[in-house]
């Protein structure tokens, strides 16, 4: 399979290609070229000649000061206006191409590749980069998109289930965002981090293919695309109060569940909206539920304070009320402001709670 | 007097208001401000409020290590998405303001209010920062204008002439680079550092209005804007070859009598071009000669062997051409490119030690 379609942006189009290969011929595609790699990739040095920054793909190295360094080895491999980086890794090592591509010299032309499953199906896409400052988690960033984006799955022959499933619980987000029948067509891809290449291809573009959508329409992150926070807010608060024990993708899934019982406790849904809430939740529990050897985060203790002071640290919160991506009467998703009080208090612990207990697989304290 | 007009960009456009004044009642115009001052206006300490971080208009301070410490202050001020810079100074300011607002929590909107001529003349319209890396100088940068730009005169009451007179040789390569009429307009004007309000802010509108062509033409600096290097790659190398104990502007201002002198050198210009870089060149000498006692860095030595190794060394270069811009036949601007090799670099080192050699001023060694 190779499927390719363009993105569209204010300042032009790039290219995404979807296939497999691609990485045993990269270093033929471009003139000029310094790669930015993540070091978990080490295995495949001997393509990249000798101009490679190497990074680990930890949020410490997403940090603000540390971008110095890699753009001093930008430097150092003779970069100049006419160079081109191509970056290879997942969303950490996308946050910093985007951002260091975007300020070298004024800018340089990239090509990001993705190798996780989550930046495959999801990232990639979008341009956005989110950069830490002395310990402001995602403080600072900017949109700057590459000149394309190539995706090879052979990439994540190596990477554990537990990421596949996370890029699975964003992928499967990203379509329930988009619509009922997007969200049906993914569940008829049985998506499973077991499933073999052709079928992921076909995962991956679908789920691409939607986020597009929410891309072109509100570019500058201002409306539609805020309900790609889906989970998030929840799902965030699971990561930090368990200190990132839960990795994001698993949080992200877990958080949409935490969203839908939130939604089903405030209002009554409609058949259809019940039904569209049940096909997301059957999903992602089950996904869940026949992994969970493959999981190792299920064992985690989960302080239920710690998460909620985390829920309510929550930089989109105003200073009056919650900010909260949830399901509507119908199960179409929308941006809700819940007013802060010891009542709503109550229910997004209860919602937290009572989505937790139904996995039965993580010790609630 | 009251001007104003807009700048064009790719993404909306902004107005740009020179007026006298602003500085007193700049609080009351926008609601939820973070300011970002130079340390050198504290004076004006009393009109900002509490919401203010001062920072100290230095180079150490424009490099990427350092905007963290702009990041976090904002944070600390409480600065979220709805909130707006307003950035008070010289070129310096503009470039960390530039850089801060563009990429704090993804892009804050701002004002950018000039406190320097070289800023009000030149620099405050463009959008462009430069940002330095582990002591690379301007190796990072990007472009995101202000939301506009107030230009208020009565800040430069308390600068040294030395400062007005380098903004002053900004202006007029501008104008140089626009057109014959352009420039000629500019001169009759009479600008000078001890010249009056009202007549500096017809000469700062005359200079704009001359950029807002370039930058409008070529927003991304790809061709017309790169014109306005002129009299750059040699004021750089005076710059740095000095130890820059010759300020910026300055340089700049023997660095067009260099490039004329060596157009002159290399070709028989028309009666109209030499008219040109005549009056252009007088301009310079004359307004050099005549404040040459408000000018201090006149008395510093100047090692021509370390100036040429700086200019060598300037990026712009090729392996195997300098670039560097001229005035051709005609006495309009090219960019020329001029094989590297023994003669070549005979005719730069004479041209240097013409220019200086005419001001007679400079202790050339």
């Amino acid at each position: 399979m190779q499927e390719s379609f363009d993105i569209k942006t204010s300042e032009g189009s790039y290219p995404v290609v979807i296939t497999h290969g691609i990485i045993q011929e990269i270093s033929s595609r471009h003139h000029d070229v310094v790669y930015l790699i993540d070091s978990n990739l080490i295995k495949y040095t001997s393509l990249f000649a000798s101009r490679c920054v190497w990074v680990d793909a930890t949020e410490e190295n997403k940090s603000l000061d540390r971008l110095s360094d890699v753009i001093v080895q930008f430097r150092g491999l003779g970069a100049n206006r006419g160079s081109h980086i191509v970056a290879i890794g997942g969303g950490i090592v996308q946050d910093i191409a985007t951002f260091c591509a975007s300020i070298y010299m004024r800018g340089l032309g990239w090509t990001y590749v993705p190798s996780t499953m989550l930046s495959m199906a999801d990232s990639c896409v979008g341009g956005k980069s989110s950069v830490n400052v002395a310990g402001y988690k995602n403080l600072v960033g900017n949109i700057y998109p590459p000149s394309e984006v190539l995706i090879d799955v052979e990439l994540l022959a190596t990477l554990p289930a537990e990421h596949v499933i996370g890029g699975l619980f964003e992928a499967v987000k990203i379509c329930y965002a988009h619509s009922a029948t997007a969200v049906l067509a993914f569940l008829d891809l049985s998506p499973s981090p077991t499933m073999e290449v052709l079928q992921l291809e076909r995962v991956i573009h679908h789920a691409l293919l939607c986020k597009k959508w929410f891309i072109e329409t509100d570019e500058f992150d201002k409306s539609e695309r805020l309900l790609l926070n889906f989970g998030h807010t929840f799902g965030h608060a699971l990561e930090a109060g368990t200190n990132f024990k839960i990795p994001h993708g698993i949080a992200i899934g877990v958080g949409m569940l935490v969203a839908v019982r939130f939604s089903s406790q405030q209002k009554t849904l409609t058949d259809a909206g019940a039904l569209r809430v049940k096909q997301l939740s059957d999903y992602v529990r089950s996904t869940i539920l026949v992994n969970r050897d493959a999981i190792p985060c299920l064992s985690e203790p989960v302080h239920l304070h710690l998460v909620m002071e985390k829920f309510e640290n929550d930089k989109k919160h105003t200073s009056s009320h919650y900010r909260i991506v949830v399901p509507d009467e119908g199960g179409t998703l929308e941006l809700a402001s819940v007013t802060k009080n010891a009542d709503s208090r109550k229910d997004l612990l209860g919602a937290f709670s009572a989505a937790l207990a139904d996995l039965s697989c993580f010790s609630v304290i």
